[in-house]
Protein backbone atom coordinates (compact mmCIF):
# COMPACT_ATOMS: atom_id res chain seq x y z
CA UNK A 1 0.00 0.00 0.00
CA UNK A 2 1.02 3.59 -0.46
CA UNK A 3 0.76 5.69 2.75
CA UNK A 4 0.44 9.06 2.37
CA UNK A 5 2.00 9.40 6.10
CA UNK A 6 4.82 6.87 7.83
CA UNK A 7 2.61 7.74 11.18
CA UNK A 8 -0.46 5.78 9.84
CA UNK A 9 1.98 3.16 8.05
CA UNK A 10 3.52 2.50 11.48
CA UNK A 11 0.29 2.37 13.24
CA UNK A 12 -1.20 0.15 10.57
CA UNK A 13 1.73 -2.30 10.64
CA UNK A 14 1.46 -2.39 14.54
CA UNK A 15 -2.43 -3.63 13.51
CA UNK A 16 -1.59 -5.54 10.70
CA UNK A 17 0.61 -8.37 12.95
CA UNK A 18 -2.41 -9.20 15.16
CA UNK A 19 -3.93 -12.71 13.96
CA UNK A 20 -6.47 -12.68 11.54
CA UNK A 21 -6.08 -8.39 10.62
CA UNK A 22 -5.30 -8.16 7.14
CA UNK A 23 -3.51 -4.82 5.97
CA UNK A 24 -7.02 -3.36 4.87
CA UNK A 25 -8.73 -4.10 7.77
CA UNK A 26 -6.00 -2.69 9.88
CA UNK A 27 -6.20 0.59 7.74
CA UNK A 28 -9.71 0.48 8.60
CA UNK A 29 -9.17 0.25 12.22
CA UNK A 30 -6.67 3.14 12.39
CA UNK A 31 -8.69 5.31 10.14
CA UNK A 32 -11.68 4.48 12.86
CA UNK A 33 -9.51 5.33 16.02
CA UNK A 34 -7.75 8.68 14.36
CA UNK A 35 -11.74 9.76 13.84
CA UNK A 36 -12.53 9.02 18.08
CA UNK A 37 -11.33 12.42 19.58
CA UNK A 38 -8.02 12.56 21.66
CA UNK A 39 -9.34 10.77 24.88
CA UNK A 40 -10.57 7.82 22.81
CA UNK A 41 -7.43 6.46 22.14
CA UNK A 42 -5.37 7.30 25.06
CA UNK A 43 -8.36 5.61 26.85
CA UNK A 44 -7.59 2.87 24.30
CA UNK A 45 -3.48 3.09 24.44
CA UNK A 46 -3.46 3.11 28.25
CA UNK A 47 -6.03 0.39 28.61
CA UNK A 48 -3.16 -2.00 26.70
CA UNK A 49 -0.62 -0.30 29.20
CA UNK A 50 -2.56 -1.04 32.46
CA UNK A 51 -3.20 -4.66 31.21
CA UNK A 52 0.40 -5.24 30.24
CA UNK A 53 2.26 -3.68 32.86
CA UNK A 54 -0.26 -4.96 35.86
CA UNK A 55 -1.66 -8.52 34.22
CA UNK A 56 -1.35 -11.25 36.93
CA UNK A 57 -1.65 -14.69 37.04
CA UNK A 58 -3.47 -16.71 39.83
CA UNK A 59 -0.72 -18.74 41.74
CA UNK A 60 -2.76 -21.79 41.76
CA UNK A 61 -4.57 -21.92 38.42
CA UNK A 62 -2.21 -19.74 36.37
CA UNK A 63 -5.44 -18.09 35.11
CA UNK A 64 -5.29 -14.22 34.25
CA UNK A 65 -6.65 -12.28 37.71
CA UNK A 66 -6.49 -8.73 38.81
CA UNK A 67 -5.14 -10.80 42.32
CA UNK A 68 -2.87 -13.10 43.52
CA UNK A 69 -5.18 -15.63 44.10
CA UNK A 70 -7.91 -15.63 41.47
CA UNK A 71 -11.51 -15.28 42.30
CA UNK A 72 -12.65 -18.75 41.36
CA UNK A 73 -9.70 -20.37 43.23
CA UNK A 74 -10.18 -18.24 45.89
CA UNK A 75 -14.58 -19.44 46.22
CA UNK A 76 -15.93 -21.15 49.09
CA UNK A 77 -18.25 -22.22 46.73
CA UNK A 78 -16.31 -24.34 44.71
CA UNK A 79 -15.76 -28.08 44.33
CA UNK A 80 -11.79 -28.13 45.58
CA UNK A 81 -11.99 -32.11 44.52
CA UNK A 82 -12.02 -31.23 40.77
CA UNK A 83 -9.28 -29.69 38.32
CA UNK A 84 -10.32 -29.24 34.94
CA UNK A 85 -7.37 -28.19 32.77
CA UNK A 86 -7.53 -26.00 29.78
CA UNK A 87 -5.07 -24.29 27.09
CA UNK A 88 -5.61 -20.68 27.79
CA UNK A 89 -8.40 -18.06 29.50
CA UNK A 90 -10.24 -18.70 26.82
CA UNK A 91 -11.47 -21.59 27.87
CA UNK A 92 -12.08 -21.27 31.23
CA UNK A 93 -14.66 -18.21 29.91
CA UNK A 94 -16.12 -20.69 27.92
CA UNK A 95 -16.76 -22.97 30.94
CA UNK A 96 -17.58 -20.84 32.99
CA UNK A 97 -20.32 -19.31 30.39
CA UNK A 98 -22.23 -23.15 30.68
CA UNK A 99 -22.83 -22.63 33.96
CA UNK A 100 -22.32 -26.36 34.28
CA UNK A 101 -19.24 -26.70 36.04
CA UNK A 102 -18.45 -25.97 39.83
CA UNK A 103 -14.80 -27.30 40.05
CA UNK A 104 -11.46 -25.45 39.73
CA UNK A 105 -9.16 -24.66 36.89
CA UNK A 106 -5.48 -25.21 35.68
CA UNK A 107 -4.48 -22.99 32.75
CA UNK A 108 -1.69 -24.64 31.16
CA UNK A 109 -0.85 -21.67 29.10
CA UNK A 110 -0.50 -23.44 25.62
CA UNK A 111 0.03 -26.86 24.26
CA UNK A 112 2.73 -29.29 23.41
CA UNK A 113 4.42 -28.70 20.48
CA UNK A 114 7.55 -29.59 18.84
CA UNK A 115 7.25 -27.57 15.72
CA UNK A 116 6.28 -24.56 17.32
CA UNK A 117 9.05 -25.26 19.64
CA UNK A 118 6.56 -25.44 22.93
CA UNK A 119 7.74 -28.24 25.14
CA UNK A 120 6.43 -29.47 28.44
CA UNK A 121 8.42 -26.84 30.84
CA UNK A 122 7.44 -24.31 28.94
CA UNK A 123 3.65 -24.95 30.40
CA UNK A 124 2.53 -24.53 33.39
CA UNK A 125 2.69 -28.51 34.34
CA UNK A 126 5.06 -28.65 37.03
CA UNK A 127 2.48 -26.49 39.44
CA UNK A 128 -0.28 -28.90 37.92
CA UNK A 129 1.64 -32.10 39.79
CA UNK A 130 2.41 -29.68 42.57
CA UNK A 131 -1.11 -29.05 43.08
CA UNK A 132 -1.90 -32.80 43.21
CA UNK A 133 0.38 -34.03 45.13
CA UNK A 134 -0.97 -31.48 47.86
CA UNK A 135 -3.47 -33.82 48.16
CA UNK A 136 -7.50 -32.93 48.23
CA UNK A 137 -8.08 -33.43 44.30
CA UNK A 138 -9.95 -36.67 42.90
CA UNK A 139 -10.35 -35.80 39.55
CA UNK A 140 -8.54 -34.00 36.68
CA UNK A 141 -10.33 -33.32 33.52
CA UNK A 142 -8.59 -33.09 31.07
CA UNK A 143 -10.20 -30.17 28.50
CA UNK A 144 -8.10 -29.56 25.39
CA UNK A 145 -9.20 -29.24 21.91
CA UNK A 146 -8.97 -32.62 19.53
CA UNK A 147 -5.49 -31.82 17.77
CA UNK A 148 -2.61 -33.38 17.31
CA UNK A 149 -0.55 -30.86 20.09
CA UNK A 150 -3.73 -31.09 22.41
CA UNK A 151 -3.67 -35.11 21.89
CA UNK A 152 -0.19 -34.88 22.65
CA UNK A 153 -0.70 -32.91 25.68
CA UNK A 154 -3.21 -35.52 27.44
CA UNK A 155 -0.77 -37.93 26.83
CA UNK A 156 2.04 -36.45 28.85
CA UNK A 157 -0.62 -35.00 31.41
CA UNK A 158 -1.93 -38.62 31.10
CA UNK A 159 1.64 -40.62 32.02
CA UNK A 160 2.17 -37.90 34.30
CA UNK A 161 -0.58 -38.42 36.57
CA UNK A 162 -1.07 -41.80 36.12
CA UNK A 163 0.64 -42.89 38.99
CA UNK A 164 -1.48 -40.42 41.27
CA UNK A 165 -4.50 -41.56 43.60
CA UNK A 166 -6.76 -39.04 40.83
CA UNK A 167 -9.11 -40.45 38.34
CA UNK A 168 -7.99 -38.84 34.81
CA UNK A 169 -10.95 -37.73 32.39
CA UNK A 170 -11.12 -35.87 29.22
CA UNK A 171 -14.88 -34.12 27.85
CA UNK A 172 -16.99 -35.70 25.81
CA UNK A 173 -16.77 -35.77 22.28
CA UNK A 174 -19.34 -36.61 19.31
CA UNK A 175 -22.38 -35.31 17.40
CA UNK A 176 -23.30 -31.56 19.04
CA UNK A 177 -26.63 -31.55 20.70
CA UNK A 178 -28.90 -30.12 17.26
CA UNK A 179 -26.60 -32.01 14.81
CA UNK A 180 -27.68 -33.84 12.17
CA UNK A 181 -26.20 -37.26 11.82
CA UNK A 182 -26.21 -36.74 8.13
CA UNK A 183 -24.07 -33.60 8.10
CA UNK A 184 -21.57 -34.83 11.16
CA UNK A 185 -18.00 -35.35 9.56
CA UNK A 186 -17.04 -38.96 9.63
CA UNK A 187 -14.11 -38.52 12.13
CA UNK A 188 -16.59 -37.41 14.65
CA UNK A 189 -19.51 -39.70 13.47
CA UNK A 190 -17.17 -43.40 13.94
CA UNK A 191 -16.09 -42.01 17.44
CA UNK A 192 -18.93 -40.93 18.58
CA UNK A 193 -20.67 -44.61 18.17
CA UNK A 194 -17.24 -46.52 19.09
CA UNK A 195 -17.36 -44.16 22.11
CA UNK A 196 -21.53 -44.93 23.04
CA UNK A 197 -22.67 -44.28 26.43
CA UNK A 198 -25.36 -45.66 27.73
CA UNK A 199 -29.23 -44.11 27.60
CA UNK A 200 -29.71 -41.86 30.46
CA UNK A 201 -32.64 -40.56 30.67
CA UNK A 202 -32.77 -37.75 33.15
CA UNK A 203 -30.06 -36.26 30.26
CA UNK A 204 -33.17 -35.83 28.21
CA UNK A 205 -35.54 -34.45 30.51
CA UNK B 1 -18.40 -12.78 28.89
CA UNK B 2 -16.92 -13.58 32.80
CA UNK B 3 -13.83 -11.76 32.49
CA UNK B 4 -11.29 -13.07 35.18
CA UNK B 5 -9.58 -9.36 35.24
CA UNK B 6 -11.60 -6.20 35.61
CA UNK B 7 -7.65 -5.03 33.25
CA UNK B 8 -8.69 -7.50 30.74
CA UNK B 9 -12.11 -6.83 30.48
CA UNK B 10 -11.12 -3.10 29.54
CA UNK B 11 -8.60 -3.48 27.69
CA UNK B 12 -11.29 -6.22 25.48
CA UNK B 13 -14.08 -3.35 25.78
CA UNK B 14 -11.31 -0.81 23.93
CA UNK B 15 -10.96 -3.26 21.07
CA UNK B 16 -14.57 -4.09 20.91
CA UNK B 17 -15.74 -0.89 19.78
CA UNK B 18 -13.26 -1.07 17.08
CA UNK B 19 -15.51 -1.70 13.27
CA UNK B 20 -16.20 -5.38 12.70
CA UNK B 21 -14.64 -6.66 15.62
CA UNK B 22 -16.68 -8.79 18.02
CA UNK B 23 -16.14 -9.19 21.69
CA UNK B 24 -14.60 -12.89 20.86
CA UNK B 25 -12.19 -11.07 18.17
CA UNK B 26 -11.34 -8.57 20.78
CA UNK B 27 -10.39 -10.90 23.68
CA UNK B 28 -7.83 -13.00 20.71
CA UNK B 29 -6.49 -9.61 19.65
CA UNK B 30 -6.07 -9.09 23.31
CA UNK B 31 -4.34 -12.05 24.18
CA UNK B 32 -2.09 -12.37 21.74
CA UNK B 33 -0.77 -8.82 22.64
CA UNK B 34 -0.34 -9.91 26.20
CA UNK B 35 1.76 -12.89 24.15
CA UNK B 36 3.83 -10.26 22.80
CA UNK B 37 6.71 -8.90 24.66
CA UNK B 38 6.13 -5.72 26.64
CA UNK B 39 8.28 -3.97 23.93
CA UNK B 40 5.62 -5.42 21.51
CA UNK B 41 2.81 -3.39 23.31
CA UNK B 42 4.42 -0.75 23.97
CA UNK B 43 5.56 -0.20 20.15
CA UNK B 44 2.20 -0.56 19.76
CA UNK B 45 0.61 1.81 21.88
CA UNK B 46 3.08 4.18 21.38
CA UNK B 47 2.39 4.05 17.36
CA UNK B 48 -1.07 4.88 17.81
CA UNK B 49 -0.18 8.14 20.20
CA UNK B 50 2.50 9.13 17.82
CA UNK B 51 -0.15 9.56 15.27
CA UNK B 52 -2.99 10.73 17.12
CA UNK B 53 -0.93 13.68 18.47
CA UNK B 54 1.37 14.06 15.47
CA UNK B 55 -1.41 13.85 12.80
CA UNK B 56 -1.64 16.55 10.14
CA UNK B 57 -3.40 16.92 6.98
CA UNK B 58 -2.17 18.53 3.86
CA UNK B 59 -3.47 22.01 3.60
CA UNK B 60 -3.79 21.51 0.01
CA UNK B 61 -5.90 18.57 -0.30
CA UNK B 62 -7.03 17.29 3.14
CA UNK B 63 -5.09 14.00 2.78
CA UNK B 64 -3.10 12.60 6.30
CA UNK B 65 0.18 13.71 5.59
CA UNK B 66 3.72 13.92 7.54
CA UNK B 67 4.17 17.25 6.06
CA UNK B 68 2.14 20.52 5.85
CA UNK B 69 1.87 20.30 2.44
CA UNK B 70 1.59 16.30 0.96
CA UNK B 71 4.23 14.46 -1.56
CA UNK B 72 1.43 14.30 -4.43
CA UNK B 73 0.28 17.99 -3.99
CA UNK B 74 4.00 19.12 -3.58
CA UNK B 75 5.30 17.10 -6.64
CA UNK B 76 5.82 18.40 -10.04
CA UNK B 77 5.57 15.83 -11.88
CA UNK B 78 1.67 15.62 -11.01
CA UNK B 79 -1.02 17.34 -13.23
CA UNK B 80 -2.54 20.01 -11.82
CA UNK B 81 -5.31 21.14 -13.68
CA UNK B 82 -7.26 17.49 -12.27
CA UNK B 83 -8.48 16.86 -9.40
CA UNK B 84 -10.08 13.60 -7.73
CA UNK B 85 -12.64 14.30 -5.16
CA UNK B 86 -12.34 11.44 -2.41
CA UNK B 87 -14.07 10.70 0.31
CA UNK B 88 -11.07 9.64 2.81
CA UNK B 89 -7.84 8.80 2.39
CA UNK B 90 -8.57 4.87 1.62
CA UNK B 91 -10.02 5.87 -1.44
CA UNK B 92 -6.85 8.37 -2.31
CA UNK B 93 -4.35 5.02 -1.69
CA UNK B 94 -7.07 3.05 -3.84
CA UNK B 95 -6.72 4.74 -6.61
CA UNK B 96 -3.10 5.65 -6.00
CA UNK B 97 -1.91 1.68 -6.71
CA UNK B 98 -3.94 1.83 -9.80
CA UNK B 99 -1.34 3.95 -11.06
CA UNK B 100 -3.46 5.62 -13.79
CA UNK B 101 -4.30 8.92 -12.07
CA UNK B 102 -1.78 11.55 -12.50
CA UNK B 103 -3.65 14.52 -11.12
CA UNK B 104 -4.28 15.97 -7.75
CA UNK B 105 -7.00 14.98 -4.98
CA UNK B 106 -9.24 16.21 -2.78
CA UNK B 107 -10.64 14.43 0.51
CA UNK B 108 -13.85 15.64 1.81
CA UNK B 109 -13.42 13.37 4.85
CA UNK B 110 -16.52 12.12 5.00
CA UNK B 111 -20.05 12.10 2.98
CA UNK B 112 -23.18 14.23 3.50
CA UNK B 113 -25.70 12.07 5.35
CA UNK B 114 -28.84 13.74 7.57
CA UNK B 115 -29.10 11.07 9.60
CA UNK B 116 -25.97 10.82 10.67
CA UNK B 117 -25.56 14.63 11.25
CA UNK B 118 -23.24 15.26 8.52
CA UNK B 119 -23.77 18.34 6.70
CA UNK B 120 -21.71 20.13 4.04
CA UNK B 121 -20.08 22.46 6.57
CA UNK B 122 -19.03 19.42 8.11
CA UNK B 123 -16.52 17.71 4.80
CA UNK B 124 -13.63 19.79 3.54
CA UNK B 125 -16.29 21.88 0.68
CA UNK B 126 -15.21 25.09 0.84
CA UNK B 127 -11.46 24.41 0.68
CA UNK B 128 -12.29 22.76 -2.88
CA UNK B 129 -14.06 25.72 -3.83
CA UNK B 130 -11.32 27.82 -2.75
CA UNK B 131 -8.91 25.65 -4.83
CA UNK B 132 -11.38 25.90 -8.02
CA UNK B 133 -11.77 29.53 -7.48
CA UNK B 134 -7.48 29.80 -7.19
CA UNK B 135 -7.70 28.81 -11.10
CA UNK B 136 -5.96 26.02 -13.22
CA UNK B 137 -8.12 23.30 -12.53
CA UNK B 138 -10.05 22.36 -15.92
CA UNK B 139 -11.76 19.25 -14.25
CA UNK B 140 -12.83 17.80 -11.05
CA UNK B 141 -13.68 13.96 -10.43
CA UNK B 142 -15.87 12.93 -8.39
CA UNK B 143 -14.74 9.58 -7.27
CA UNK B 144 -17.54 9.33 -4.62
CA UNK B 145 -19.38 5.82 -3.45
CA UNK B 146 -22.48 5.22 -5.37
CA UNK B 147 -24.74 5.15 -1.83
CA UNK B 148 -27.30 7.66 -1.18
CA UNK B 149 -24.78 9.78 0.80
CA UNK B 150 -22.51 9.55 -2.76
CA UNK B 151 -25.05 10.75 -4.66
CA UNK B 152 -26.48 13.39 -2.19
CA UNK B 153 -22.56 14.58 -2.08
CA UNK B 154 -22.15 14.44 -6.21
CA UNK B 155 -25.54 16.30 -6.26
CA UNK B 156 -24.49 18.84 -3.91
CA UNK B 157 -20.87 19.27 -4.86
CA UNK B 158 -22.52 19.55 -8.98
CA UNK B 159 -24.49 22.56 -7.99
CA UNK B 160 -21.54 24.34 -6.03
CA UNK B 161 -19.20 23.95 -9.06
CA UNK B 162 -21.50 24.38 -12.00
CA UNK B 163 -20.92 28.60 -12.51
CA UNK B 164 -17.38 27.75 -12.59
CA UNK B 165 -15.13 27.38 -15.51
CA UNK B 166 -14.25 23.32 -14.97
CA UNK B 167 -15.88 20.33 -16.28
CA UNK B 168 -17.62 18.18 -13.53
CA UNK B 169 -16.66 14.17 -14.47
CA UNK B 170 -17.61 10.76 -12.16
CA UNK B 171 -15.92 8.24 -12.52
CA UNK B 172 -17.05 5.10 -14.97
CA UNK B 173 -19.50 2.35 -13.48
CA UNK B 174 -21.16 -0.45 -14.79
CA UNK B 175 -19.93 -4.23 -15.22
CA UNK B 176 -16.28 -5.06 -13.87
CA UNK B 177 -13.73 -6.09 -15.98
CA UNK B 178 -13.76 -9.73 -15.82
CA UNK B 179 -17.38 -9.30 -14.67
CA UNK B 180 -19.37 -12.22 -15.70
CA UNK B 181 -23.08 -10.34 -17.28
CA UNK B 182 -25.11 -13.06 -16.00
CA UNK B 183 -24.12 -12.25 -12.57
CA UNK B 184 -24.43 -8.90 -12.57
CA UNK B 185 -26.73 -7.23 -10.20
CA UNK B 186 -29.71 -5.86 -12.18
CA UNK B 187 -29.17 -2.30 -10.93
CA UNK B 188 -25.80 -2.15 -12.59
CA UNK B 189 -26.36 -3.98 -15.70
CA UNK B 190 -29.05 -1.82 -16.36
CA UNK B 191 -27.37 1.00 -15.82
CA UNK B 192 -24.61 -0.15 -17.37
CA UNK B 193 -26.25 -0.71 -20.71
CA UNK B 194 -28.43 2.72 -20.21
CA UNK B 195 -24.71 4.40 -20.44
CA UNK B 196 -23.31 2.74 -22.70
CA UNK B 197 -20.09 3.80 -24.92
CA UNK B 198 -18.56 3.95 -28.07
CA UNK B 199 -16.13 0.91 -28.83
CA UNK B 200 -12.50 2.39 -28.48
CA UNK B 201 -10.37 -0.65 -29.94
CA UNK B 202 -7.07 0.88 -27.80
CA UNK B 203 -8.84 0.01 -24.64
CA UNK B 204 -8.76 -3.71 -25.61
CA UNK B 205 -6.22 -4.31 -26.90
Amino acid sequence: MNFSSKLLEAAVNEFAQLPGIGEKTALRLVLHLLNEPASGVERFTSALTALKNNIQYCQVCRNISDHPVCEICSSPRRDRSLVCVVEDTRDVMAIENTNQYTGLYHVLGGLISPIEGVGPADLHIESLIGRVQEGGITEIILALNATMEGDTTIFYLYKKLKDFPVSVTTIARGISFGGEIEYADEVTLGRSIATRVPYQHSLFK
